[in-house]
């Protein structure tokens, strides 16, 4: 089985309405150009910042929660709606909003691992000044299998991907913004590890550098298949890529090298 | 605390003798050059094939074994004796024997994860034809903290490095023989991701390559550290790469990226 998927590395802006007006047209073309599942990137319709989060927070029926549904509605594609700061009982979680071709909100991952790191010389932030933790992992179904979705510094814990292919995942999405520092030094390893260890497609969807914004995106969005090879990978700079996603080659790759099967099952 | 580690990347032979010679002669080298703790490859007193691992196969008093031991003793040095062919009970394992700087026995990993992979038109291999699986995870004590070891394919299984890391492993060493196809495609990858991923030391010590032997080992004995970078790395040939290990380092790291206190103790 295959199918399209298309990354979609947007540009922000501190007009939300700007955010909103490209997440459309971005979608609208990879649409175009054959994609069945898109995804944004991650934080796309606020600044990236502990000052903005609360205020550009929408709740369930907020206009980006909308304009999402309509969009994958109007292109008939599976929309991984990147994430954007979402408001509930008055806390706020940085959350990917998923909806299906009819436009129906089938998954909703909130943020686990918040970005909470500080190293001297290179880039400092506390998402949990301002943010509270989700705590349920997120697995969807579509008619080309099941789909799993984290988000950016989400991708540090490995549990939590041997769990979504344990159960059933074969491509997960991460809308993920690596920053100056550790995107140079990690974003690669990291991303192929998780395709490579689990032999899944493996995709990361970053919002495109703009040394004009307070965060510094290292942008380079990449979708990378089970044998940890690059399928598409991006520079800094606003762009889509696609990828085919093939399950045959996967499953290939697994009667190889069947690791699923082969792990002693002892808990170590 | 800080100490140097070596890493004995030797040329194979048919010739028992020839191999044991090498040994000692590397291990004499590096002890000289000043490492506390030495590593030798993975099946380093036998061509790598399962027609001859039964023929070369010792017990735990077998001459390749009191060698080692020697070896740890004459030089004062921590030696993780790579892995040679272990009978017991009439079955062969794929063994790593640890020494203390007395020559005593403190560990023993016998592979739990037998390499068995069949890639078309790449490498063919079954390991479990003629070797039976460890079943134990294995970590020891020094006075540099506790070193955690594996063999070569249960490199692909994260949770035993992660559960090693939690037992208080800050490095790992990792005897293992890539062979041409799986070397250059996923080596690098893995060997750095597990050091990331853990925020520890890894080390990884193969066999020289030889083209006169049956099976051709990628070589590339590296050393990385817990940024994910590495500290040495060999080329295919003959060699002993060093570096020092150094755990204040290690544990700037771990407090800038805090991630073994910020995973989400649910299990996924």
């Amino acid at each position: 089985m295959k199918f399209k998927l298309a990354l979609c590395q947007m540009k922000g802006s501190v007009k939300k309405s700007e955010c909103q007006k490209s997440a459309v047209a971005a979608i609208r073309e990879a649409a175009a150009a054959g994609a069945q599942v898109v995804s944004l990137p991650e934080i796309w319709n606020c600044p990236y910042s502990n000052s903005y989060f609360r205020d550009y927070a929408e709740d369930g029926n907020g206009e980006s929660v909308l304009m999402m549904s309509e969009s994958a509605r109007e292109n008939k594609i599976w929309l991984i709606g990147g994430s954007i700061p979402e408001i509930s009982d008055g806390n706020i979680y940085n959350t990917s909003y998923i909806f299906s071709p009819e436009g129906k909100l089938v998954g909703k991952h909130r943020k686990i691992h918040l970005f909470d790191v500080n190293i001297p010389g290179g880039i400092q932030f506390f998402e949990s000044n301002t943010l509270s933790a989700g705590s349920e992992k997120t697995v969807f179904d579509t008619e080309f299998g099941k789909i799993g979705v984290a988000i950016c510094f989400d991708v540090r814990f490995p549990d939590l991907f041997s769990s979504m292919t344990n159960d059933g995942a074969r491509l997960i999405v991460l809308p993920a913004a690596f920053n100056m520092t550790t995107g140079p030094a990690h974003w690669d390893i990291i991303m192929r590890a998780r395709a490579l260890d689990n032999q899944i497609y493996f995709a990361a969807c970053a919002p495109a550098r703009d040394l004009a914004s307070s965060y510094h995106s290292y942008g380079h969005s990449c979708i990378i298949n089970p044998w940890g090879e690059f399928c598409a990978k991006a520079d800094s700079r606003e762009c889509i890529i696609y990828s085919e996603i093939d399950y045959d080659y996967l499953e290939e790759i697994r009667t190889q090298i069947p690791t699923h099967i082969q792990r002693n099952t002892n808990r170590f």
